[in-house]
Formats: C-alpha cells, sequence, structure tokens
C-alpha cells in the first residue's frame, strides 16, 4: 500500500517548488512536450492554470500579473517556436522589470541533437530577454533549479527568467526538494549619496528629478514626491514605466513627453537631472538631427538611487535632508458632464474620467489614443495605469488578462489601438473563458496612426501609394464586435460620444468582459 | 534642375537590389524605424508591398511565396520584438529550406546603445533561425550586404537569412551600386558515391530510399523514383516536407509515419536506408521508452546525395546504374461520390478530393484533420501539399496567403485546425485586402486533439480537470464565420458532410477569399 504511488516527476517538483514561493498563476499554452507539466499543473492546487491560444496572450499575462501582485506569474511555452512567439511581451516585461518564469518545454535531452522538426537553440533565443536562463539537465534538479528561477526573477531589478525543461527532466522521477530561498530585498542608498544629491541640488537653478521602479506606486513615495516639489525640485517619471499609482488624492509627477523635441522644450535650462530607481533618459527614436540623448546642454546628471535599490527610502532621505516642506493636499476628484457629439479620443477619455471606479487598473496600448485618457484622468478615482513598457504593440489586452487574475477584485480597463489589438487578439478568448470582466475599449481609426505622424518626423517625406496603404487598415475595416463576438466576449460598436459615455457606464457595470469598439 | 533631386537612401539601395536579384513581393508589418524603408518600397515598383497585421503572417507568407516561386520575397520587420513576432514561422521556413530575407529595422547605430524602450539584441535573437546574419552599418554598404542577404538566402540549401538595418543606415545617402551577383547552383553528386549506393542495394535485402527537397516537386525526379521502385527500392519522403507534387499521374512516395512506432513498424526488415536529401529520419517528439531515431536495428544507412547537393540528378544516375525500368503507368484519377451524414474529417477530404481544380495548392496546418485529407487527394487533380515544416502551428493561413501571392492562377486552399488558426488569424485580413481567392477550411473540434492523443503517449497518465482544460477549446466556443466577417472575409459554418461538400465547391468558384468552418 502506498508504494504503488505515482512517482513525483520533476515536473511535479518544479511546479511545487514554484508554488512554494508563492506562484499562484500559470498562463499556458503547451505542447506535447509539456504534457507532464500539465499533470503537475493538475496536482498543484496552488497554481491557477490560465489557457491562452496564443504564447503573446500568455507573457503579456504574466506581465499584467507581476506589475499588480508584484510577484511572478510562470508560462508554459512549446520550445523554441513558443517561447518566439511570446517573447515580443517579455521584452516588453523586461522593460516593465516585472518578474516572470518562463517555462520553456524541450525535447528529451538525449533528443535535442537529432534536429527534429521543433528543435532549436532555445538557449540563444531566450537570451535577449531573459535575466537568467537555467536548463534542467536532469530532474533530479528541477526543485533547485526552480528555487533559482524564482530567485533571480525578482532582482532587484526584477525581470523575466527562462527555465528550460527537457522532457525527459520533466518524466523522470524528481530528487529531494530544494529548500526555500529568501530573497535579498532592495539596497539601501549610502546615505552620502543622499548629501551628494542635496548638496547638488542646493547649488542648482532648475533641478528635476527622473523617477522610476516601485516608488511610483507607493502612496509614501508619492507624498515624498509632493514634497520635493514642493522644496523646488520638479519630479518626472519615464514615459512609458510599469505601473503608475495615480487619480485624485494623489501626486502626479509629471510624465518626460514622448517625443524628443517636445521633451527638451520641456526640460530647457534644466541645469540638474537627479537619477532616482532609472536611466539617463533617451529618445524612444532616433531622427535625423535630432537629439538621442534628453538632456540639455550643461545639464549635470546625477544618480539617486540604482534600479537594485530603495528609490522610496532614497527619497524620503532626500526629502528630509532638503528640510522639505510637508506635502501640499493634492487634487481632489474632478467631475466632469458628459460629452456629446462627434466621438474623439478626447470624448472618451472624458467618458473614463466620468466612470472609472475606484482602484481600477487601465492597461494602455492605445498609443495615439492614450495620451488624452492618461491626460483627463489626472484627478479622476484613484487607480492604476499600466503602460506599454517596451514599444512592442499587442501588449494591452494580455495585460488586462494577467491583472485581472492578480487582482480580481478591482476592474480592469484595457485601452487598445485596432493595430495594437490586432496583435493579440486572441486574449479576448481567455477573458470569455475565465469570466474576467475587463472592458476593451479599441480605438478604432483605422490606421497606424502613429506611423502617419512618424512618416514626416523621419525625414522620410509624403507617403506615396504603397507608402499609404502600409499604414492604412481600412480596406476592409475591421469589425471588432464580430472580432470579440466571435471568441465569447459580448461587444457594442459606438460612433458617439454620448453612445460611447452609455456603453462604457454599462460595461463597467457588467460582470462578464464587454469589448467596445469606438469608431473615429 | 535635378540637382535638387531626392538623394538616393540606403533603403532604396537595399530595396532596388533585392529587385534587381528577382525579389518581387515584400510581406510587411513596419513601424517607425522602417519608414525609409516603406518610402523606399513606394519607389519600387518591381516589388508588390502586403501588409500583414501581425509579422508571423508576414515571414509565413514569404514562406509560402518561396516554397511556390523558388526564390525569396522581403519581409519588413521592425526591430527585434517584429522579429519575434514572426521567428515561429521564420523556424518553420528554415525546415522547409525556403529562402527568405528578413529585413529588420533597428535603431540608429548611434542610438543603440542607450537602451531606449525598444532596443535589444537582435543580432543574437535571429541566430538560431537564420543562415546568415548581416548588419548594414553604414548606408554605403546597403546594396553589398542587400547581394550578400540575397546570395546567402539562396544556399544550396535555402533558409531564412536576417539583414538588419538601422534607421541611419536607411536614411542616409547610398554607396554605389553592387554587381549582380551569380548563384552556386546545386553541386552534382560523385559518380562514385552513385556506384556505392548502386552497390550497397544490390546486397540489400530490403533497401528504402528517404528523399527531401526540390526531387519532390520535380517531375522529372518523381518519375526517376517510380523507375527506383519497380527496381525493388522503396521510396518514401520525409513526415513533413516543403512542398510536394502529387495527384493523379504522378508517383507518390510513401510518407514517413508521424508516430515513431509506427514508422518503426512500416520500417521493419529493412536493411539499407539510403538518404537522398535529407538526414536520418528521427521522431518527432521522444516518448518514455520509444526510439528516437527512426533507423531499425542492423539497418546501414548510407547518403546518396547532401541538401546541397543534386538530389534528381543523383536519382536518375542511381536508377541507371540500377538498369531500372520504365516507370510504370501512374494512377488514375478518381472520382467519388458526394459524401453524406455526419461532417467528419473523412467526409471533408472525400469533398476536396472531389472538387479540388487542377494545379491546387493545398497549405496543410490541419494537424489530426490534415492525414486524412492528405491520404484522400494522392489520386485528386494534380496538386501541390505545402506541409507543416517545423511543428510551430500557425503556418497554415500566412503560408496560403504567400503561395496566392506567388501563383495568382492556381487555387490556394489552407486546411487548419481551430488551435492552429488562431495563431495567425490576422491572415485573413490580408487575404480580403489582397483579394487573394484563398479557400480556408477549419476543422473545429474545439480542442488540441493532438495533445489529447499525445497525452496519453507521453505516459503523463489520464488528464485530470486542470489538464483537461488545457487542451481544449470549447468554453467559450469559437465562432470562426464572425471572425473572418470581422476582417472582411466571407464566410459559413458547416455541420453536414452535404453542406461541406456543396460550400467546398462554392468557395473554390469564388474569386474572393471564403472561409469554411468544419464543426467537428
Amino acid at each position: 500500500m502506498g508504494e504503488e504511488a505515482q512517482q513525483r516527476t520533476g515536473a511535479d517538483q518544479l511546479v511545487a517548488t514554484l508554488a512554494e514561493h508563492g506562484v499562484s498563476a500559470c498562463f499556458a499554452n503547451p505542447g506535447t512536450s509539456e504534457m507532464h507539466l500539465v499533470q503537475a499543473l493538475d496536482r498543484e492546487p496552488r497554481i491557477r492554470s490560465v489557457l491562452c491560444l496564443f504564447e503573446g496572450v500568455a507573457t503579456g499575462a504574466a506581465d499584467g500579473f507581476a506589475r499588480m501582485a508584484g510577484k511572478p506569474a510562470m508560462t508554459l511555452l512549446h520550445l523554441g517556436p513558443g517561447y518566439a512567439n511570446g517573447a515580443a511581451n517579455i521584452h516588453n516585461a523586461r522593460r516593465a522589470y516585472a518578474p516572470m518564469v518562463n517555462v520553456v518545454g524541450d525535447h528529451a535531452t538525449y533528443h535535442r541533437t537529432l534536429d527534429a522538426p521543433l528543435a532549436s537553440d532555445i538557449e540563444t533565443l531566450v537570451k535577449p530577454n531573459s535575466r537568467w536562463v537555467g536548463v534542467v539537465e536532469q530532474a533530479s534538479e528541477a526543485g533547485e533549479k526552480a528555487a533559482k528561477a524564482f530567485i533571480e526573477t525578482m532582482g532587484p531589478p526584477a525581470g523575466p527568467v527562462s527555465l528550460i525543461l527537457p522532457a525527459d527532466s520533466a518524466w523522470n522521477p524528481a530528487g529531494p526538494d530544494a529548500p526555500r530561498v529568501t530573497l535579498p530585498g532592495l539596497s539601501l542608498v549610502d546615505p552620502t549619496q543622499i548629501e551628494a544629491v542635496a548638496d547638488a541640488i542646493a547649488l542648482a537653478q532648475k533641478p528635476v528629478i527622473l523617477v522610476n521602479g516601485p516608488a511610483l506606486y507607493d502612496e509614501a513615495a508619492l507624498t515624498t514626491m509632493s514634497r520635493l516639489k514642493a522644496a523646488g525640485v520638479r519630479v518626472l517619471c519615464d514615459t512609458f514605466v510599469g505601473r503608475l499609482a495615480r487619480g485624485a488624492g494623489r501626486f502626479g509627477p509629471d510624465r518626460m513627453a514622448y517625443f524628443a523635441e517636445m521633451a527638451m522644450e520641456d526640460l530647457a535650462g534644466v541645469d540638474l537631472m537627479i537619477l532616482a530607481g532609472t536611466g539617463v533618459p533617451c529618445a524612444f527614436f532616433a531622427y535625423p538631427g535630432k537629439p538621442s540623448i534628453l538632456v540639455p546642454e550643461g545639464c549635470t546628471t546625477i544618480e539617486l538611487s540604482a534600479r537594485s535599490e530603495d528609490t522610496a527610502e532614497a527619497l524620503a532621505a532626500l526629502a528630509d535632508a532638503l528640510d522639505a516642506p510637508d506635502a501640499p493636499p493634492a487634487p481632489t476628484r474632478t467631475q466632469h458632464p458628459m460629452p456629446t457629439g462627434k466621438i474623439t479620443p478626447y470624448t472618451c477619455a472624458t467618458s473614463l474620467a466620468r466612470h472609472m471606479p475606484d482602484q481600477a487598473i487601465i492597461s494602455d496600448d492605445a498609443v495615439t489614443a492614450g495620451l488624452p485618457h492618461f491626460m483627463a484622468t489626472q484627478t479622476a478615482a484613484p487607480h492604476d495605469w499600466l503602460f506599454l513598457t517596451g514599444g512592442a504593440i499587442g501588449q494591452g489586452l494580455p495585460l488586462a488578462v494577467g491583472a485581472a487574475v492578480a487582482a480580481p477584485d478591482r476592474k480592469v480597463i484595457a485601452l487598445t489601438g485596432d493595430g495594437a489589438g490586432m496583435y493579440t487578439l486572441q486574449a479576448l478568448w481567455t477573458m470569455a473563458r475565465e469570466r474576467l470582466p475587463i472592458v476593451t475599449v479599441v480605438f478604432a481609426n483605422r490606421s497606424y496612426r502613429i506611423l502617419n505622424i512618424e512618416m514626416g518626423r523621419t525625414g522620410a517625406g509624403q507617403p506615396g501609394p504603397a507608402a499609404s496603404s502600409m499604414l492604412s487598415l481600412d480596406k476592409p475595416a475591421l469589425d471588432w464586435v464580430k472580432l470579440a463576438e466571435g471568441q465569447g466576449v459580448e461587444a457594442v460598436s459606438c460612433d458617439t460620444a454620448e453612445a460611447f459615455d452609455t456603453a462604457l457606464a454599462r460595461a463597467i457595470a457588467a460582470d462578464v468582459p464587454v469589448l467596445i469598439e469606438a469608431v473615429m
């Protein structure tokens, strides 16, 4: 009796070790080489398995989960091509400093060299977007490698890691369990560095501080930023950050402008730039004859804290060193009348500001339509804003899936362009299947609008017929109502400001996913 | 006058050089860093630019184009994430030995090191799926590097290459044009090797020859294979090949079985395996306790021709050396009655065999439903069959797009599973936009059916509730009619054999793309 019990496999141990360290979600698109992992998930009640019909959905969801939960999800990906399909959103996660354990199934160790159809050089493929890469060369090390993957993904700074599991390491018997690892936590900034920054501020005419990292969604740190501003230091954050807590009652740092020339105009006269949890700012793209590094001539840069350090603490110490005043009262919530007339990104933004519930989570992959929404909601109900961090469009809907799994009591609203939405529209199916009551808004301008703007800016001139066709999504127009309904998601199309306002209020009140197509 | 004419850029020269070498199609998903490439395409009438809403569509289309045209298309991809989105179908193209020039836009050379949001290590990312990687470090080498990319992609054997174009190399003035390159062509097999193979056959009890490469769609080579069979050498091809010309009037080689144990049973007693344009066969996946190398014990392997050599010529020389008889008459076309009753893969396959027009092109990404169609069409009208070569599902619809662009006078029929189809469903939009009269058949079994089979085979046991859920695509069921109509493609759903038969005949007759959902 009991001797005949099923032997614990490497896959079982890998999954259990991650669960032991708090991993509670797996976003998966499995294949034959991952069948033992799938079975192991069956035996692990601490992990919620979520099927995604494309790997870019799985990895984007893991990113959204991590941004809201502060801990990694695991993904389950099918060899090199499965990883590749998810790599764009892993790139975005890397830029968000989001932890994520990408478990990539591989051929059995003895099968890897046979050049089977699905064989590829996975270790090389994963390298550009992995903080750490581990291969479970034998089942006996599955626990140890999984624990290592967990500690490595948490950083600091956090970021995606890759754990490659050959099929025989999944199906062979596991070794002894690995001891549970303890996370190192953020390092404290040296007090002499705080003093150096305070001294530099005392000498500066026009100092700014540029912030990124967890301080941007730490209530105390936001209050500290308000104190710094009151002490004469303008507070900015990077243009695209993983998560920003904002809305009524909170201090809102200014955002670096997207376009280099606008950023430089905004920073004119700045003679000191303090970097807190971030690097020297640069333009998103290079343009002929325009600056790439966004630091005014003659401006000194000084680091307050590295990404691996405790920026919130460093900001507090700096405020104290400057003898900064108490934070002034944060702005209260603004009320807006119902917008009317032609639908535009601005009317939609007003509707969002009107109807967003407390503690909403906004996943913004709306490219040109995103900024008006960001502006309009500065003093809306308190919320978290999740940006497209790595410029790889197709993040918005998957990120919303993960955020909704991480925060089931909060309303998640995904804003996407039609171009961006098409990259990973399969996320809608997972929303329906998991009954995640996400509101998806698609701004259907029927073009890669940003590229129409960028073409002129890059000096490429006016688009001719072939070029125009490459920037346009009409002919045929996408019908997002059908694309959503085809995946089991309720949907409505709006072409007036009033209709959108009503539809948005209804969608937010619904307990199922709803998509709204805003035809511009 | 004239002095003010627009300066020719590196992007112009890159595009013109590819056009000069016969590249006539570009499957593109551009971004800001590719705006000068887009403008260059505007000025190059020899290249048809086709917009794809996801990069996996672009790369799969380039693969399908190459398989039918015998020459590369170019793709236009946006930095590392754009390449990554297309990498799974580049993997498939690598396994199909299909030429393809992937032009990857990158940040300007002076911007690459600034760690901008879209920066990544593109050279490492592209390596696993590139025969060759080139970076245009300055505009003056754009022509030379493009010519090199062309020669490298053609091999032999052919395969995808990566040409990375930093934005400043795109926008700066071009240097002198590169001379046009000449392709080396296939090498001839040494006559002593032909003799050695003939001698080995003379001594063998049960010889087989395993073939891959262009010989499989060369009419003369197929006839030669028939002669070899008549001389007592069984002719097989690899399970998943890039292209196979078949149907009535043609000799059909046997296919290696997908499942290792079936392949080994099929090869029982074989004492000589001749490899013609391929390597030692291996199982698609490893399974506990099952063979990975598909060569019976005691069987000798001998190479007739390498992939870089002229297999068609080598087969002819071998047939002559064996004094093989003339080829017996090939089977004539079989007529089938209309199938009736419940719809199954078998009734659909009969309908396909009934209605396929002469010279149809079949793009097969139908996983479990594919085999019955392959079997039923052995003696249907002559056609080309394009297989899923690298196991990365999501190839079928994109491949059909490229095949239809390459062969506008032939009917292209894409067979896909619902699981596979969801990976790259954005291909439907390109079909509508380009008015490619492709027939897409989706076998909607509402599961990853193959995984239900594979789970048992891998010894992972019976799936529990979580595992079952990971293999199933119901809850909610996908509605492929809406998914197609949402992208401008006509669609119909069928759940009887008769309805499918009628719908297929109509779709084949249409001059616009049509999707048929076969609900199983």
